[in-house]
């Protein structure tokens, strides 16, 4: 990890005061951090930790980078050659081992430490309980955790009872602020009307280029090529990902959904299905027909179409395509945009929107950087 | 205040776990608040405030209501009718005193205080230092601290420096998500390339409406009666709020700009500038000539008209009447909405925009709320 000890960050000189009351002592705090998943989210975010480093020093943090963890290796900071070569060759890694991991990152000097989980792996997501059981805070742009069996997302946040925390902004719209932007709506007493969204750049790119002019499966094509679906495209059409998110903010907001109970229409046809991964860009065009269909109708109502997620005042979830009047919001964003709104009782006239780009390792990156700050903000104070 | 006691919160039973590390106890946390301005926003937070407490102590947090001071007046949680009987009548309230007041909160049984400030004055402003350095947190919906002069400002940053915490996220759009997420943006690394925005929800609902089928004056005048507009309208035609909306974010990015470097075109005419606050509603067609001319020059550009303020990366900042293309977000925007748009180097081809009612004493209160929340949040982890 060679990361140099950063330099005890300089305390800005308390400025003179005229009141008897006894002032509090700045510190310097330190933070123990490690990544779980090295892959594109986590490589830029070791990135940006790194370049971030010294300003955090000089603001009072001191974040120890203390390992790496990925499917099979494992990264210490206390690695050498000798202790590796038992394990392999003269390499600075040793076999991935998650226990031992979180162990080292913990310590036992009483230091605050925290683990961030960038893979998308749900056997790491059924640790997070027992790391924040045992005072290790958690971070995470994976959303299994927050989207898979609600008995486990119970146990995490049981967990936190111990003080750790446990932040997941990013799960939803990478970088935007969504998840916190809800937690405070909520937290301060306001009732959610409903949440609507288009939590799918891929999905939103496609709705907004597809005007008739070309077949939808020619824009699948195009997204496919740009980089901008995943490998196999049914995973972006089937609304999975899409409904994940849904899940995470309908139990942010105190509903205890589960996956099976949204209502998910899946824009992949049975003639698409059934198909193996490598076949499905060789057939897309079954998607044509009945999107053509969908479009005509739409315009019938001279309405636009888009894909969109949206929960209730009473829970009830789905995700489908939707004809929406050409004045609305969701009709204006920009291409790959996702975009979030919140209909709340005090944003009942006027609903509060978020929007911007919802993906890509930076910006999702950021989304869990901005989280761990969060944590580390709260480390600030005296107890 | 005759608030309860909360009852001390149940902590939720900590889940099994199989590691061997020891874990922490949960611990109920106090913060002792005081309220200066029970104004439209002031009273809207007693009443939210007074409504999470039990909801809060369940989480752990006991919020402690200690007073209230208004402009001349303060009521402490002691105050008894003896020891006010020798101020004035037998009321349970005495002179205001912000030295006594801030005192009395804070108390000498080293517990967490918060003092909200929800006045819109500049003497209040000028003790948070002081009180940040005695070891109090500020919180403020109250725009003269950001954007008045920078000494001050510096004074308070620095004194944040003892482990205090100063937060304003109300003083830009209320309670949208505005100061946070361009704090998180910096702090994980972005680079600001451009904040614009629409600050203004009576100036946005003018603009919007200004279709010139009716005179700019009559809509200024249906827009005072509707309750949008400041008692006198110069005060926000004059675009010097939202200058210091734009001064408070451009500080936030690290400029120490002042509201005199700020390139505000007022829309006030000559004519109307120098009459007295009564006269003004009489003689509002002196505005028709001027706004006609520039809603004339935006057509023909085929251009809508909206008031914009900005900020570059070179930290120069403008409040203008802007003629901006109809596929511009700001375009569409919902009548009464501000909005602001962040262009960073991680949101350069899309940028980042937040959208919704930017006033109001309810989401005016909630933002405020959720600022103190943030600082209790910190008060949770182990020092
Ligand atoms: N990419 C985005 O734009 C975006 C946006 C929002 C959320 N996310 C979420 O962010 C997470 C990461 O996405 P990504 O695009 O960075 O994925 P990725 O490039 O596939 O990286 C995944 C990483 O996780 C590691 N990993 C997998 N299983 C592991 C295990 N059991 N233990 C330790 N490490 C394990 C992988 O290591 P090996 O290489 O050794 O298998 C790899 O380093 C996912 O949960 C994704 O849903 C991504
Ligand atoms: N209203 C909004 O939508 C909105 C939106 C964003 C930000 N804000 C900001 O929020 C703040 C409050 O706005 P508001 O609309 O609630 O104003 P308001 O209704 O005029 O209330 C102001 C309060 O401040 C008190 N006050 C004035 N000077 C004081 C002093 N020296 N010491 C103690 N208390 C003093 C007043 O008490 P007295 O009655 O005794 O004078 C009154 O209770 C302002 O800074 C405003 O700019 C408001």
């Amino acid at each position: 990890m060679n990361l140099a000890a950063s330099p005890s960050a300089e305390q800005p000189s308390l400025p003179p005061h005229a009141r008897a009351l006894p002032t509090i002592t700045a510190r310097q705090r330190v933070l123990a951090v490690g990544l779980i998943g090295p892959g594109r989210v986590g490589s830029a975010l070791l990135e940006q930790l790194r370049t971030a480093q010294p300003r955090l020093a000089r603001s009072g943090l001191e974040l120890k980078l203390c390992g790496v963890a990925a499917s099979r290796r494992m990264w210490l900071d206390a690695d050498d050659p000798e202790l590796n070569g038992r394990h392999d060759s003269a390499q600075t890694w040793r076999p991935s081992d998650l226990d031992e991991f979180a162990a080292h990152v913990r310590g036992n000097d009483g230091r605050h430490a925290l683990l961030i989980d960038c893979s998308a792996s749900d056997a790491v997501a059924s640790r997070y309980a027992d790391w924040l059981a045992a005072g290790l805070h958690v971070v995470t742009p994976n959303k299994l955790a927050g989207s898979g069996p609600m008995r486990r997302l119970q146990a995490i946040r049981s967990a936190c009872g111990v003080g750790t925390r446990f932040r997941y902004e990013a799960t939803v719209c990478a970088g935007l602020p969504v998840v916190q932007t809800l937690r405070d709506l909520l937290d301060t007493g306001d009732d959610l009307l409903a949440v609507e969204g288009m939590f799918s750049g891929t999905l939103a790119w496609l709705c907004h280029r597809y005007d008739g002019s070309r077949p939808f499966s020619a824009l699948v094509r195009e997204a496919h090529a740009l980089g901008y679906t995943e490998p196999d495209p049914r995973d972006d059409l089937s609304g999975l990902d899409v409904a994940r998110k849904l899940v995470i903010l309908a139990r942010e907001a105190g509903w205890s959904l589960s996956l099976e109970e949204v209502d998910v229409e899946s824009l992949v046809p049975p003639e698409l299905a059934t198909l193996s991964a490598d076949a499905v860009m060789e057939h897309l065009e079954y998607l044509d027909a009945p999107m053509a269909a969908r479009l005509a109708k739409a315009r019938a109502q001279s309405g636009v179409l888009r894909h969109v997620a949206s929960l209730d005042a009473h829970g009830h979830a789905s995700v489908r395509l939707a004809v929406l009047p050409a004045a609305h919001p969701f009709a204006h964003t920009r291409l790959t945009d996702n975009i979030v709104q919140f209909t709340t009782h005090r944003y009942r006239e006027n609903p509060m929107l978020v929007q911007g780009p919802g993906a890509g390792p930076e910006v999702t990156a950021a989304g869990v950087f901005a989280d761990l700050l969060r944590i580390a903000e709260g480390l600030e104070v005296r107890a």
